[in-house]
């Protein structure tokens, strides 16, 4: 068992794509919120005794998914006593469009990790540089120009196909990076 | 049946208590969003038909209650066509400390309402300004100075005695404030 | 003199270049804060006087250059008074990257605007819908997909260059809608 | 010379004394940001040197003053490197009201130092738990109820008499907590 795990919901899978490269990079345990937004016993226990938690959630008009906010209101039984206190924290969504407001699930989830006194991690890839009017290409590292967190932009299409490659190699760079940070942090 | 509604979610009736001291400032129809995060198809009905909308919903770990984010959810049906486009909002959040997190919920709540095309009105009533070492009365208006929509707080207690005077005195104020706001503009 | 007047900060050129756009469709007055965050008396007067106030400035290091800032502050001149209350606002960034932290400004901006009791409206044009692996085309309206306001994205180049068509034209759609709103109002 | 580094700017003297508490708390060493937003070489050595560094600005108009973020847009110098990356971040932000915009500050902080590839740390010490309708307390620590860093609350008060004493005890407090988290980070 990992001392890291990813924890996520996801809609329509493309989330639940991005859950597993990040899981990949981190060599994490993995953790899906279902569609009522529950996780099991066996599976909050292993969020306790994780040292870094990893948050995923696609991003629903304008933050995290409401399953995933019953999952977060769900652990306020762990605030009340303080048990998440000085876990490493780190977060990604994804979302239709480029920018969308992927940033205010990400700040939510700074906030949220602040609640449980969290210390928080963010993505330090540099984005891609084009040149004329070209675009950031689908095979870039972290194309969409994030910070806070991991974001990636699916299309209305099967994940096997969106988010595309450049997303899912971000994906494990950033699982690679928090893993890093864990193993900085002397408990 | 007024044009204006206040739709709000409540755990254990602080919240309750503000949206009806709202909605008698407002002279507005009141909506509860359910504990499961539903309304009725009347209710959405008369969502579609008003011309504002008023949030409310506790603050819990960090932002809106999942009830009130499964309601913002389910009105991804309204966005798709652009239903809500150029009704006026606003919102309000209770929570148990002065600050807590409740302006990022009242930041969801304007991103949210941004999501849909509507047009955000805030709270206009100045806090008040204590001299010395004294702090903010129970029964000020605004005490604890918000801008972007109407926070209250709540301690431990029955919602008959809390939030205090001032708080629901501020939410009649409130209410007022959009109501006058939604007369002015033509759709 | 329109009744509408664009305020901008830019660094570049290329929040220049968006702010022209914008005050074309809306048929605007446009005020550049200089280089050590000042703006005229005549145009303090200008923005005193007019009905709706759209705030430009690049995204820098997280949110609004330092000169707009120094800008914000100083109207607090304005904000003890409420004298620019029931205003309509918006906003628009630019920054480098398709993401970044736009969103952070227009949060801020929004935030802001709510200190002065103004009334703030947002981006309504849908942003495009690729498929397959394909991306947002740089000649796409609402590219980075938006809400809260108008977001462009500027590769490094000139401004001849950069932002690209596509956003220029969003850029004026997004004034044209403003001076719409801001017709509906009635003060 | 100390590895955590207090950087901030006052307008009138509050934050200042905040800034001193926490500095002590911390044992940390003392940057004021000037009037015109600038420090001296040196102390930008010192910050480049330093393990921890921890932020700190009055919320003016919504967020940090435009001194502070002066002194936020001159440090894109070491962002273009990541020269700043991995070092231990926290903030904290004084205003004349008990919430005000000081969350908007502190999300701004977080945003800043994640561009900057730092790792965040909040506030833990709970707050105040007062019964029926009476308020929290000058003396009470945490007394506003932050998470993500330190808020604290001025009066129009000379700075010896306000913020009042259970702030400047939370600011010891947090400055305790922030340096044993950078004690615990091996880099």
């Amino acid at each position: 068992m990992s001392n890291i795990a990813v924890v996520y919901h996801s809609g329509y899978g493309h989330t639940a794509k991005v859950a597993q490269a990040v899981a990949e990079g981190a060599k994490a345990d993995l953790i899906a919120i279902d569609a009522e937004g529950n996780i099991t016993d066996a599976e909050w226990s292993k969020l306790d005794a994780a040292r870094a938690i990893i948050f995923g959630s696609p991003t629903y008009m304008g933050t995290v998914s409401w399953q995933f906010k019953k999952f977060a209101d769900t652990s306020s039984k762990r605030w009340f006593a303080s048990e998440w206190q000085d876990k490493i924290a780190a977060g990604f969504t994804n979302s239709h469009s480029a920018s969308g407001d992927k940033l205010s699930t990400l700040t939510y989830m700074m906030v949220f990790s602040m609640q449980h006194g969290m210390i928080w991690t963010g993505q330090t890839e540099r984005g891609p540089d084009p040149t004329g009017t070209d675009v950031a290409k689908s095979t870039d590292i972290n194309r969409v120009g994030s910070f806070s967190g991991l974001m990636t932009q699916a299309n209305n299409e099967s994940p096997e196909v969106s988010p595309p490659s450049g997303d899912i190699e971000t994906a494990k760079l950033f699982g690679k990076r928090i893993a890093e940070i864990t193993g900085k942090f002397k408990p």
